[in-house]
């Protein structure tokens, strides 16, 4: 048996610690959104478009019937009703999709439905109500003024329009006016690549069962899942605790940015903020926060590098104060937090430590928010309970019972 | 040239239109979640849990060190300090997923990181700053007491707890926690499969270029859209306005849902609300809101159909009013908007009629909303261009400018 050598696992202790708002700033230095990307308008949902979108063609590109009736010629009704019903000659039919061949001469017209193209000739719709059918031939019993009843070309979108702005994640109605100008495909910002490098000689793979002495990795999934809510493209790379192989993880080609959990610390095995500082620039490595003091943030040949703790609730805080804004900034969404933010008065106290910002869980119970008593930040069930969370700037050293906080949302539930 | 029958078009007029609360009310009738699937843990994102999950697992289900340091019988450290370090041999090494082969006994101590099993015969992390290395030995410079820095079996979860209840919408940090007790697959609640029948001789499919009196099928993908957004698995079919394909696409099996979009007026050619009736039971056909009028709402063989308007707008509008909260329901979801309520004071005059309920589009400008001024339904691009809507009730003839009034936001920058 080899007697370890002590001074391997000697905390060297972190340096000096960054401030929050240091890390957040090294996090997003010089992050700006990646180039664009063709994709077919009918899987752009969700997608940040990367151009500001005009017109090219009418819609419609032909005059519609807005009611169901008879395509006329507006003067023919002048002077109808129901005591002077004025005959018009039926010589057509016009269908949506299926316009009449014949013209509207004078004293003739065509049937017309809804969305159909208005034939020449015609410069109204007589809507059905004011008519009454007399064999091969229809009575006007009111008049139509010019125009009425008739979409013009253009009307809902002309060519020319400004449309949607770039920038805009596409929603439901967004990709169905693309579709209606034909713009296809559509033109988005590239979904960032995210290689989530996870080490751990004690890790099985998700779906295992943790036998012996070993433990889930539970920490690939879950940022493969805040990637993708993110609009990144995760990529799970799950190592040994190896030099080598993490080098090469951190070195290869392909990704556009790095997150890294687990062997984040600075005891010997920690070996991942020492590759990053040898392999790039190791900007920022320990921060005054809880949980999540353990994190790195670095760049490996223009890549962003971020090192987050091994510990699940440490790598969720961490993920959000610092990978998600990078993330959503290559993608080209604003880098705010995802969650949304409800306010409401703490039940009981919550503290904290001057010098250090804290991300505390709390359950939202009607108007108020108890904070959950929780002894360390590995215990991921104090996530998964809680409504949200509260952040405590470094400045506080907590909150009295009674005093009103902003509740960041992890759940739709958490604001009813 | 066939002469057209004019009774074929005569609006035969919705026989007695239903309010939105009855027509909410008819959607919703009997639908309840769908049955459970298994998925894969790490595919099991935002999908909807179907049972109460107990955890079956300790984790970890091995004591672990929660400093690094040495793993030491506690009482063997009584009495240390600086000036009376008390020496202890180092007989093993204890690290993640490798854990010492040695136990402690009495005198001696096994080196340990983070996360790493602790071995037989300790009971406490002597921290490694509280230890000074001297060759084969580590002198103890400070006492620890029985239990410290190390997690007990069970620690983060225990095998009995409840982890998470029935109806979560599985989020990062819970799909982390089934993982680590290693429930795989999860039982979730089946995605619904919501037919999209869209029909209409002048559509052409989205991609292309609308071509002489055409319009491009701009509904189809945004339902779909909708219909994933709400967690349902949307199967597009499309159609001329021809009866026997229409019946066909309603009756076939496979559907959770049937959504239609085109056809829902009283005109000849709008099929579908004539169809459902045959084929099943039309509850409502004709709403007193705007847009959204000719909605319908009917069940063919228990399976309910939401006869949806062909313009767009009015398709969104019914969608999300009738269609959204069905497919939601089904799939496990709360019914609720799934947009962001906010509270604003309008800009203008909000006009609205007496009778009908009015879905207003508005744009949030800081404090304020601005109604969109629109002159049709049709025009997508006052729902593009909008930042929410406001439901005006049937009871309201609308609001004053200076009016606060509740934003159902569709974009996320409309709160900020």
């Amino acid at each position: 048996m080899t007697v370890p050598n002590t001074e391997d696992i000697r905390m060297r202790g972190f340096r000096e610690r960054s401030t929050l708002e240091e890390a957040i700033s090294a996090a997003l230095d010089g992050v700006k959104a990646l180039d664009t990307e063709p994709v077919p308008v009918t899987e752009a949902a969700g997608r940040v478009l990367a151009v500001d979108v005009v017109s090219e063609i009418d819609v419609p590109s032909f005059r519609r019937a807005m009611m169901d009736g008879y395509a006329v010629r507006a003067e023919d009704t002048y002077g109808a009703s129901a005591y002077n019903p004025i005959p018009l000659r039926v010589v057509g039919s016009s269908m949506p999709g299926n316009p009449s061949d014949a013209p509207v001469a004078s004293g003739t017209c065509v049937r017309i439905m809804t969305g159909a193209p208005i034939p020449d000739g015609a410069d109204a719709v007589l809507k059905v109500e004011d008519t009454t059918p007399s064999k091969d031939l229809v009575e006007a019993t009111a008049p139509v003024p010019v125009g009425r009843n008739a979409a013009r070309i253009g009307e809902d979108v002309r060519i020319g329009d400004p449309v949607l702005p770039s920038g805009t994640v596409l929603l439901a109605q967004d990709i169905g006016i693309l579709t209606a100008i034909a713009v296809d495909p559509v033109a988005v910002v590239r979904r960032p690549v995210v290689r989530i490098i996870v080490s751990g000689d004690e890790l099985v793979p998700p779906g295992e069962s943790p036998a012996g002495h070993r433990i889930v990795d539970s920490n690939s999934p879950m940022l493969a899942t805040l990637v993708e809510r993110d609009g990144g493209i995760p990529e799970i790379v799950r190592l040994p605790d190896e030099r080598p192989a993490m080098a090469a993880a951190l070195a290869d080609d392909g990704a556009d940015v790095i997150v890294t959990s687990g062997a984040a610390s600075v005891g010997s095995e920690d070996r991942v903020p020492v590759l990053v500082a040898e392999l790039g620039n190791l900007a920022v490595h320990g921060i005054t926060m809880r949980p999540s003091a353990p994190t790195g943030i670095g760049t490996i040949r223009g890549v962003r590098t971020l090192i987050l703790p091994g510990n699940p609730v440490a790598c969720l805080a961490a993920y959000d104060f610092f990978a998600g804004p990078v993330i959503r900034t290559l993608g080209g969404r604003p880098p705010d937090w995802p969650y949304r933010a409800v306010t409401r008065v703490l039940s009981h106290r919550l503290v904290s430590q001057v010098g250090r910002t804290d991300y505390a869980r709390v359950v939202v119970d009607g108007d108020t928010a108890r904070p959950i008593a929780i002894s360390g930040s590995s215990i991921l069930s104090s996530v998964t309970g809680a409504s949200g969370f509260v952040v405590v700037p470094a400045e506080s050293e907590g909150y009295a019972e009674g005093t009103e906080v902003t509740i960041h949302c992890y759940r739709g539930d958490c604001a009813s």
